[in-house]
């Protein structure tokens, strides 16, 4: 049986008793600049999963209740294969996805609207581009922005029982996806290491930037996110690469490529730009690098990764209160959620087909147990991943320490630390940007390990060692 | 006067004595793999044109009246400003781009309904993204697929005299966008040059490619367009990049820059994969060189582009007929457009903001003058861009010759050629390949120039030169 006849064998098991129909929409080309002038071409992620086929204008119905599969698509006449070259049938493609029946395009629109119209209900998961989204919106008779995903708690209206039902499968990766994913992973640290050797004095960051990005368009898809290059780690979505490297600042870098199968890889290093720490810069490091060890460490099946991100925020605050930036009981100062104010995002997330994987079928749905709760702290509440572990998870490992002034000033105007921090001390670190340290983790039977055949260098001595020898 | 506010009073100038309002829709960001992990960010380019802020989520709205432009959109709030770092108000944007007032995202769509229940007209230019599309269709109540441009003919809902006075302005070029031009012109010097640096038989194409588009993104944007890089020159949309590099293979590589200000570059050359040319790749080759010569030689003020590729189109078929391919009488063949056979494509395009420049607009209304019609022979029906020449028009000289096996079979079976082609002696050039040679031209007050400050080689002694000194 081929991979995808078996992903769509065990989502119908898990749809059991489900009556009607569940449908697939992959993407279109999407417009950069005009209409025919697209962005890099990129298949929707539950296609591929589903599916498998990576070419555009593609659809496809699972009848829940007869088994068959249908995959839709236009055929390339002979005026596109002078442009194209020989192509594949829809129907070779449809085979090649173990699918047993293929149709035209527009057979897809008509096949439901007759399911709906025979009162079958209409299983769909919510959808990430908008051509996607005025397709649904016409079969389904919703408006566009009602089939997107909302944010954390998905899309209201889209199928419960499909959309868990995905999620479960793909929280968990096959030895198929792992060896994708690893494969990811020496691509970003291929990227990485060229980034790092590209570190020089009154160079402009985007030419470091197309260093790296160079390296994974020349192995793989492209980048899996937008690369963050930034002397201001402490701004969190900075994508401007226009300032020199300066001397004596850090600079942090978070960027992933994607591979030609479409896994992700998603790093962070951040480096001193002459080569050496400031003792300074060198406590606060030391201490995100304890922080990123220890998350490892307690990564293993049973633990849930919320008690993981407790556990460095914990950690966190005892160094911190070590540099006399703040002070009261460690436990206290943890479960009221200090820490947030240095490290105001979550400790990882999900990485698969997408870096934050399956963000658009709805953050809590995926990073959350039944149960759980989200907290609406600043930092904890930004956690897209806290289940309880079990084999086969991916997630990241990226705790952080920023000195953010806005947020600061806030906390400081608000009284939001309830006197633990200490203004007059912090106000020094001002200056400072701030430090991410990030690997991809896979989680195993009986703990973890990262993904790729190499670590990026990390503790302090390794990351002054290679630049030294970058020389 | 800034350079935006001057723009669009030229524009109100074009559109004296039309009543209501004129509306631009800026873009939002575009999904790749889920909502928030979007393609790296680009504005429309009609928005560029006319208000220059190059950030998401606004929209404008030009009283053609009072003459009062109105720019919409959210100011950051605290939170956000966390993540941002600190951010310019859309007052103060507004204020750059030469508006007088500005106003919340929302009430874009409200002022623009108040304007149509005050039954004002509402001009609009057809849109080239789906969120667009979906938010003018919410506006002027029609489907989102009738407010999208509709391939040559445009879309004929649009405004005709918006659209019509755009394109007058965007045609010619000032000297800020020459300026602009020739920057992305030293960009795709500098990419063509460390694609054919990173030539060596067994390289796989995409670890050119990656070279290459490493080298747009560390001085720009990115690339214009998806890079073509092909030992099948004959087939004109392979963005497959497995293959390794051959010996004896022709290497087409058709590729443009973006730079950080958003005008495009678009340049091909072709590289014999060894080296050197064989004799047969040199024929054909130097045939496609003169052709791209004698268009440069044609193109100045007063000269259609028409005529320049009927020149090229009659020049190429006097080679061919040498070299005993095709036979006939040349005007003949000419006019019966027997060249399409060999160049189904036209000679080239309007270049700017876009690579193929406002292609949203409609193909015809921009590349054909009033009266001009446009043929229907495969190759000359391609032409973009036929117009009279004017001194700040920016194209491209792209001539090409492919021997496309799918093709010729079926002109053979058709009769297409009227007995023009020599098709045993054709036959033998299936497996050939294709060659194409693209420069961008600025037209003169009395001629012509290349834009940026250096030519790719391209004789083929240049070129083999050019090789033997990268080894």
């Amino acid at each position: 049986m081929n991979k995808y006849t078996e992903r769509r064998s065990r989502l119908r098991g898990l749809l059991k008793g489900e009556k009607g129909i569940a449908i697939f929409i992959g993407n279109v080309e999407s417009a950069a600049q005009y209409r025919d002038n697209g962005y890099k071409w990129r298949q929707d992620s539950n296609w591929l999963y589903f599916f498998g086929i990576d070419e555009p204008r593609f659809a496809a119905i699972m009848d829940l209740e007869s088994g068959i599969d249908t995959v839709y698509a236009d055929d390339y006449d002979i005026d596109d294969i002078i442009w194209t070259g020989p192509m594949p049938t829809v129907a070779s493609l449809a085979q090649s996805a173990g699918a047993g029946r293929s149709g035209k395009y527009s057979e897809f629109s008509s096949d439901v609207a007759a399911a709906i119209a025979a009162g079958r209900p209409v299983h769909w998961l919510p959808v990430s581009r908008w051509y996607n989204a005025v397709l649904l919106s016409s079969l389904l008779g919703v408006a566009p922005d009602k089939v997107f995903n909302m944010g954390k708690k998905g899309c209201p209206l889209a199928s419960e029982p499909l959309v868990k039902a995905v999620i479960q499968m793909r929280l968990v990766k096959d030895a198929d996806e792992i060896a994708m994913l690893d494969k990811a992973g020496d691509l970003g640290y291929a990227m990485h290491t060229a980034a790092r050797k590209g570190i020089r004095l009154g160079r402009i960051e985007q030419e470091i930037v197309g260093a790296m990005e160079g390296v994974t368009i020349a192995g793989g898809w492209g980048v899996s996110f937008a690369t963050i290059l930034t002397q201001h780690g402490e701004i969190f979505h900075c994508h401007s690469h226009e300032c020199p490297i300066e001397p004596g600042r850090l600079l942090l870098i978070d960027a992933g490529a994607e591979s030609n199968d479409h896994y992700a890889s998603d790093h962070t290093r951040t480096y001193p730009t002459s080569g050496r720490f400031t003792p300074r810069q060198r406590d606060i490091y030391q201490t995100v690098y304890e922080c990123n060890e220890l998350a490892f460490s307690m990564t293993r099946p049973g633990v849930s990764y919320l008690d993981c991100h407790l556990a460095v925020a914990r950690h966190m605050l005892d160094n911190l209160s070590q540099l006399g930036l703040v002070s009261g009981d460690l436990d206290e100062m943890t479960s009221d959620g200090i820490a947030g104010l240095f490290m105001p995002h979550g400790l990882g997330h999900n990485m698969g087909l997408d870096v934050h994987d399956m963000e658009d079928l709805g953050e809590d749905l995926v990073g959350y147990d039944p149960g759980q709760k989200r907290s609406p702290q600043l930092g904890l509440g930004s956690l897209r991943m806290a289940r309880k572990l079990v084999p086969g998870n991916v997630i990241t490992d990226e705790p952080g320490i920023y000195f953010i002034p806005a947020l600061i000033n806030l906390w400081k105007q608000e009284g939001t630390d309830k006197g633990r921090v200490n203004y007059s001390k912090l106000e020094q670190y001002f200056d400072f940007g701030g430090i991410r340290l990030e690997d991809d983790v896979l989680v195993t039977q009986d703990g973890a390990r990262r993904l790729g055949s190499n670590r990026l260098p990390v503790s302090p001595d390794e990351v002054e060692e290679a630049m030294a020898k970058d020389k």
